[in-house]
């Protein structure tokens, strides 16, 4: 499938991808664009022409009015997408609403209902436990039986590029807890998943229901603050250490772009309950990549996560909980066995017993302030072709404390 | 102060409450009204009647837009009413827009942003910790220097009457995790407060700050599945023993009526971080009554909560977080010293050692189906006038799996 569009080599923005933004020109109202090669393809304008259907999914400063359509409405704009995108027919009234990504601003591209983030990569449990609870057992005893999961504070979920002010906080001193700016900022590489369609309070979502809820996948960076969530966490869970910030990327992956992306996930074991089985493979390769002031300082593999989003969709949602349009459920930091495949600070420098040296001769057990942090992402499109999810960018700024 | 609406005696209704909510009559969008006695008054009438200003604060299903006026606004809006309503002149002008309770129907009166609950009663932390953690300290090592918090589901936060399905989830087992109802089906009484101006990303809000953010109060139940929470709480802190579920008071109490039941608080030793100190008092002389089944089974004492809720706030945005309208904060579940004053059924029955016998000799260690509880709170106000919440009730439905 070839699109008129240029699509420069290696490029994520493929017409396999299309993935959904929402962007502004200067002195413009933000509206939804799908992203093509180099540039972003103005969705509110194609409607005003005729070309698309439902000008008001498109004129919106979010997506969540279109995701709140449902699956027939994304696989048609979609398909119809396609069509526009690879006629040779089409170019000339299509040309025109396309926009070089260098012209625009990407905003928050959907309102964030609430924000789920789940713990689901074994490496990353494990490692994080010899951490925290030295002398523990490596997982919880409800790590293989469920999807641990806990709320973060959606009010701070921000865009791609929005500075990172580096929080204050309590942390453990020897003589009771001091406070000041954290010494641990971190990073958490994630993949999370976003609900299109809302379902009814008191009825559960089963695993074969993902794809009627869930519109897309986006990158994730919750940044972390360890030693502010080392003192509070317990007994009720993260709450300063991580509500500060979460960078989400400015494209969300349709759900459709990535089925040649789909695997076979890791065998579990023991079998899990029969709410948590799931029929088809929804492990997905994707590989992430965390630059450190542009130094690829970890590749964390994506397909190796133990629980997979359907059976978080489904655990999130046994109890009846209801689903809203926006609803954000995050993988849980992504970590793979080898040493540069784990997805945070806290894992690569092993709690700064062993810092991180950068080709530039830098060392970094934790973040500093000025420090760039980078994520990106690739799935496996089909026929090699890569589907990229844009970057996740932050810069640390000092503490205002 | 004397209304020219009737309000019979003990009515927390009287003309020095005035709250807030969002009620409908039959064939009628919602809209904003104020309680007074037996009666809502109608605000987006009486600003259409050019009686009060700014309809478009009124005329909306959410009392959102209203609180982020701010405090000015809210100041005058309810000198105003004031006036509306004890001057005998208004009389013939106003009525015509008080309608009876009896013939509304109350919604959940502001659209929830974040909800965050705390964990702020220190007879509640220790009861709890006794039969979670049992053989540990009564309090957790960071318990006394901060106010222990966790972000809840904000999607299911549901208003006063929502009947409540009886949630499934996994519970541990002799031998491995069980699905089924939970058996430990519980509630908390709580008091929240409800952000009317919202902050800046990056900036922390002093507990001085707390009545130019904080529009008013709330009544909060938190339905609680102890036996789903027990098996997942660990490490990252209560989901889905909560998410299914939380209902609120149809009526937003303003910071500006309960003045005269603030209280010093208990005090706090040691001295917490200059960051959660306070120099008002902001205790606050609120009783709670919790209802089974038309029994009274519980008076918890708000007054002795250790953490308050300046401190609260100060405590959760001191990392930068930001505020946004609508975001609830709940005290965590309000317990005093003695037998009958503890906010959960898994207090006050021992979890299930010492099941309550209710006079109809009726034993509950938990919730059954069918089940009614009712809260209740009355604040303090000027001369002993009562400030009323309105109630929160919820009906237990059988469970679906």
């Amino acid at each position: 499938m070839e699109t008129w569009v240029p699509v420069p080599d290696g490029s994520g923005f493929g017409v396999q991808n299309l993935p959904y933004g929402v962007f502004s020109r200067r002195g413009e109202l933000p509206r939804v664009g799908v992203a093509i090669g180099e540039r972003v393809l103005d969705l509110a304008e194609l409607s005003t022409a005729g070309l698309l259907a439902d000008r008001r999914w498109f004129a919106s400063g979010a997506l969540n009015s279109f995701m709140s359509a449902g699956r027939a409405v994304w696989q048609a704009t979609r398909d119809r997408l396609t069509v526009l995108l690879t006629g040779a027919a089409y170019r000339d009234q299509v040309e025109p609403h396309l926009v070089s990504l260098g012209e625009v601003e990407l905003h928050l591209p959907f309102a964030v209902a609430d924000y789920v983030d789940f713990y689901s990569s074994r490496d990353h449990a494990t490692n994080v436990s010899r951490i925290f609870r030295p002398g523990a057992e490596p997982l919880p005893p409800n790590w293989l039986h469920l999807p641990i999961g806990y709320h973060g504070r959606s009010g701070t979920v921000v865009p791609s590029g929005t500075p990172i002010v580096r929080p204050c906080g309590q942390r453990r001193g020897d003589d009771g807890p001091v406070f000041g700016p954290t010494a641990k900022l971190d990073v958490e590489a994630e993949v999370g998943f976003v609900v299109g369609v809302p379902s009814a309070l008191g009825r559960p979502v089963s695993t074969a229901g993902f794809r009627d809820h869930v519109f897309g996948f986006v990158l994730v960076n919750d940044w972390s603050a360890r030693d502010v969530q080392a003192w509070e966490y317990q007994p009720l869970g993260p709450f300063l250490g991580k509500s500060f910030a979460t960078s989400v990327s400015p494209w969300v992956v349709p759900v459709a772009a990535l089925e040649s992306a789909r695997t076979a996930p890791p065998a579990q074991v023991p079998e899990p309950l029969p709410y948590l089985r799931c029929d088809e493979p929804w492990g997905l390769e994707i590989t992430l990549q965390i630059e450190l002031n542009g130094h690829v300082v970890s590749r964390p593999p994506f397909a190796g996560m133990y629980w997979t989003a359907p059976q978080q969709l489904a655990h999130a949602t046994v109890n009846g909980a209801a689903l809203r349009t926006g609803d954000l459920m995050a993988s849980g930091t992504v970590s793979g066995p080898g040493r540069h495949e784990r997805g945070s600070l806290i894992e690569l420098g092993s709690d700064g017993q062993e810092p991180l040296v950068l080709p530039d001769g830098e060392r970094r057990a934790y973040l500093e302030d000025g420090d760039t942090v980078r994520i990106q992402a690739t799935a496996a499109g089909p026929d090699g072709v890569p589907i990229g999810f844009g970057d996740v960018t932050g810069t640390v700024l000092p503490a205002l404390c």
